[in-house]
């Protein structure tokens, strides 16, 4: 059972929101609010430890996929402060090129804080 | 990539070796020499601090499908010291109960620290 604070569907929909966002500085402001200070994200191409250096790598991502998005697939699930969801990275046209299942912890104040990225 | 010292088939296979072993004491001191002193094992239904406290866990998980055994599905994946992989629990006659995702991260000891199960 998840934390009734925790909702999974919710913080799969902000968190690829946040990869989808084209702007710089509206996306780091997200990323402060919805992210804990200190983070750790990890994948098998990527790192980040801050809110900062997370719009970085996003940024960096997005760069080698222009006019692509993130988009969910299926249905996220969780239990406790744990939360997996899957995604498709699609082209404009909506052919899928990647995809990947992210597994993330919330903290206390339900802020994302730990991060692990799979490729599917 | 992962970690040289981090395979993640040989991780899997023990992980689901120490859910098939039916032998209490055989199964804690598996538990205590490949899972760290202080773990954090949580799932939708259980969760362990301890070798012990998984030791226990895993019997009363046992005890409740009697001459099933948890089988690898698919191939095991992960990065740095962090490793997935799924598991299909299977009756005597071969017939395919439950199944799940398990995210495991290694410390840099080599053992288990933090495991995160799914149903899938």
């Amino acid at each position: 059972m998840n934390d009734p604070q925790v909702d999974p569907h919710t913080v799969a929909s902000n968190y690829l929101a946040v990869w989808n966002d084209p702007d710089q500085s509206s996306r780091l402001a997200t990323l402060e609010r919805q992210w804990a200070s200190r983070v750790s994200y990890t994948d098998p191409l990527m790192s980040g430890e801050t809110p900062s250096g997370v719009c970085s790598m996003i940024e960096a991502a997005r760069g080698q996929f222009p006019g692509h998005s993130f988009v969910l697939r299926g249905t996220p699930d969780g239990h406790g402060k744990m939360i997996r969801f899957s995604w498709n990275l699609v082209s404009s046209s909506g052919n899928r090129v990647a995809g990947g299942t992210d597994v993330v912890k919330v903290d206390p104040d339900g802020k994302l804080a730990d991060i692990v990225g799979f490729l599917d």
